[in-house]
C-alpha cells in the first residue's frame, strides 16, 4: 500500500514539472489533459451497477428502499439509515459525526451512501467488505440503530405487507425474511443510488466544454500534485487505503489519536492512521470533511491534505482551481419516491428508547 | 361546546334505538346507512384544498416540501418536520410522544400531518389557528426542533438556493425571506398532503359496495351509538373540542392529570381536559392512539372511547365491526418525491447538539 503510493507520488512528481508550467502560462493543452484524465478516472455509469450475488430486480430494490426510510428498523422507531445518510444531503448528515440511539454521538463521520457502491470496501477503515455487510453495521451498533437481528426480524415479520415483499423479492428461497435478506434488500437500493451526469464525466466523455478554464486548471493540478494518486477511478477515492499524514500528520483535533483507522482491523502497525481515502464524488455536497469531520471548509480540506499527503503547499489559486474543479464531480441525484410503509401491528416490538449501556461501532 | 355534546349524544340515543335492532338482526338498510352517513361526513376532496390568504403555487409548495424535510430547521441539523410526522408512516412518528432535541420525550403524540389542513385549529389543544401557526411551534420548541426564528433565517440565507427559490415563492414581496414566509411555504406543501380516495369516501361518493358487510355495520354503529357525534365532518373528526372523559374519566396513565388540554389555551374551567377531537383518517396507520399515545391497539381505543365519551359498553363483534370502519379510512398517500436540499455553506450555521436548558412546547 505504502509502496504504491510512493510510486504514484513519484510519478506525480515526474508529471508535475511541465504541468506546472503549464499552470503558471495558463494555458492547458486540453487534449493531453483529457487523456490523463481518462487514464485516471472514470465516469459514473448510467446504468445500474451489478452486486456480487445479489442481482437487482424491482422489487429487491423497492423493498431495500423501504428498509433504507424504516426508523422500526431501529429499536427508537426514530433512526433510519436515511437519518445519517440523507438522500437530500449528499447521502451524508451534515454533522461531524453522526448522532444515534439516545442522542450519542458516535465516534466519525457518517460517508455518502451515494456511489458507496463503487468503493472498494465500506465503513472509513474497510471492515465491512461490500454494500450487504455494512448495512448490518449501524443497525446494531448500540451507538446507531441499537437493535438486533432478532428485533429486526420480529418487527418485519409482525407485519404482513413485509413478509409479501420478501417472498416477492427473494422468490424460491425456503426462508425469505431473514437478516441476511434485509441487508442484501438494502444493498440492491444502495447500489441504485449512483449520481452520474456530472460535469467531470460529461468532459471524460468528450465533452470538453465540460469544465471551464478555472475547473480544467484545477484538473491538471488534481493530477499533477498527487491528489489523483490516492483519489482516483470512478469514485475519485474509495478505493485504496492510505495513511493519514503520510508526510506530516495533521493535528489531534483533525486526526484524533485514540483512533488508529484500519488498525483496529487488521491489527498490523503499518496501518495506524490508514484510512481508506473516501470518493471525492460529491465532495461538494459533504461537508464537514475527514473522518473526524472537523473541516468545514472545502478549501481548508485541500489545504490540509497537500502539507499532510503531499508534502506541499499550494498556492492560494491553485486550491481554489483544486476545488473548483471539485465542484464538477456533483452529479445528478437520483429521484427518489418517499416509500409508504406498512403500518404497525399488535405485535409489532414496540419502541424502546432507553439508552443502551454500551456504545460501540459506527461508520 | 358540553351543550352541543349533550345534544348530540341524546340525538344518537333517539336514532339509536331501531338502529341497534337492524344490527342484531344483521340487515342494514343501505340507502339509509348512505342518507345518515352523508348528512355527517364529507368525503376528503381530490382537489387541493386552499388555505386562507395563501394560495398555493407550485413553487410555493415545492418550497414548503424541501423546508419539511430540512433538518437544518433545527438546531442539531438533525430533525424535520418528517422526523415526527413521517409521511410514509401515516403522517406520525409512531411513538407515544415525539422524541426531539437531545432525545427529550414531548409531553404529547404528534397528530398526523396528512388532512391536518382540515382540522379546525392545530395541536391537541387547538392552540394554532391554522398550519402556518402552528409549523413555527415545533421549529421553536426547545423539547422539539429547538431552533429560533433567527437562526432558521441565517440557516436558510446562507444557501443562495434557498434566497432564489423564497424569491420565486413570494413574488412581488419586499422582503421575501422571512419566518412568516418560511410557515407559508410549510403550510402550501402541507396543503397539499390530502389523502383521498379511501373505501369510506368512495361509499359517500355513491360505491355502495366499496364497504362490505361488516364495514357497513361499523358505519352504523358509529353514526348511532354516538361517535360521530365528536368525529363527523370531511376529518371524521377534528372539528370541535371536548372533553376527554365527559361520562367517565379514563385512568391517569391514558389522561394524565397534569395535562390539562385546552384549559392551557383558554384559562377556563370548562376547558379542563378538553381537546380537540382527533381526526380518524386514516387512524389504522397512527397508533398509539390518544393525547398521551399510551392505547396502542385501535380496538383498545375504541372501548375506551365507548365507556368514556359515551357511556355504554360495546359487544366484542360490535368493536369489531367499528375497527373494521375505520379502517376504511385510510385513504390514497400522496406520492413524495424526496427533495434535495442545497447544500450547506461556510456561512451556514454550524449543529448544536447541546441539550438546552428548559423544555417547553410540542403538538
Amino acid at each position: 500500500m505504502r509502496q504504491k503510493l510512493a510510486w504514484a507520488l513519484a510519478a506525480a512528481i515526474v508529471i508535475g514539472g511541465p504541468a506546472a508550467a503549464q499552470n503558471n502560462s495558463q494555458t492547458i493543452d486540453d487534449e493531453a489533459l483529457r487523456a490523463d484524465a481518462t487514464s485516471m478516472f472514470k465516469p459514473i455509469p448510467t446504468v445500474q451497477p451489478a452486486p456480487a450475488n445479489n442481482p437487482i430486480t424491482r422489487d429487491k430494490a423497492e423493498l431495500g428502499k423501504m428498509l433504507f426510510f424504516e426508523p422500526r428498523l431501529s429499536s427508537s422507531h426514530l433512526l433510519s439509515c436515511n437519518t445519517c445518510h440523507n438522500l437530500g444531503m449528499g447521502g451524508v448528515d451534515g454533522l461531524e459525526t453522526s448522532v444515534g440511539h439516545g442522542w450519542q454521538s458516535g465516534p466519525r463521520n457518517a460517508p455518502t451512501v451515494y456511489n458507496a457502491f463503487f468503493n472498494i470496501a465500506q465503513f472509513w477503515d474497510g471492515r465491512a467488505q461490500d454494500l450487504r455487510e455494512q448495512a448490518k453495521g449501524p443497525i446494531q451498533a448500540a451507538v446507531e440503530m441499537n437493535a438486533t437481528p432478532d428485533r429486526v426480524l420480529a418487527v418485519l415479520n409482525s407485519m404482513p405487507e413485509y413478509r409479501k415483499l420478501f417472498e416477492r423479492a427473494f422468490p424460491g428461497e425456503e426462508e425469505t425474511l431473514t437478516f441476511d435478506n434485509v441487508a442484501k434488500a438494502i444493498e440492491a437500493f444502495e447500489a441504485t443510488l449512483i449520481t452520474p451526469g456530472a460535469h467531470f464525466d460529461q468532459y471524460l466523455e468528450g465533452n470538453l466544454a465540460a469544465l471551464n478554464g478555472t475547473e480544467k486548471k484545477g484538473l491538471r493540478l488534481f493530477i499533477d500534485r498527487g491528489c489523483a494518486s490516492c483519489h482516483n477511478g470512478i469514485n475519485v477515492g474509495g478505493g485504496e487505503y492510505y495513511a493519514f499524514g503520510v508526510v506530516e500528520q495533521p493535528g489531534a483535533e483533525i486526526l484524533p489519536p485514540d483512533d488508529k483507522g484500519r488498525f483496529a482491523v487488521t491489527e498490523t502497525a503499518s496501518d495506524e492512521y490508514v484510512f481508506r481515502a473516501p470518493s471525492l464524488r460529491n465532495v461538494a455536497l459533504t461537508a464537514p470533511y475527514f473522518h473526524s469531520g472537523r473541516v468545514w471548509d472545502l478549501k481548508q480540506a485541500v489545504e490540509i491534505m497537500s502539507t499532510s499527503q503531499l508534502g506541499t503547499e499550494l498556492q492560494a489559486d491553485e486550491v481554489e482551481a483544486i476545488v473548483a474543479f471539485l465542484h464538477t464531480l456533483t452529479g445528478e441525484q437520483p429521484d427518489v419516491t418517499y416509500p409508504m410503509l406498512p403500518a404497525s401491528t399488535p405485535t409489532t416490538p414496540r419502541p424502546v428508547l432507553m439508552a443502551p449501556n454500551t456504545a460501540q461501532g459506527a461508520q
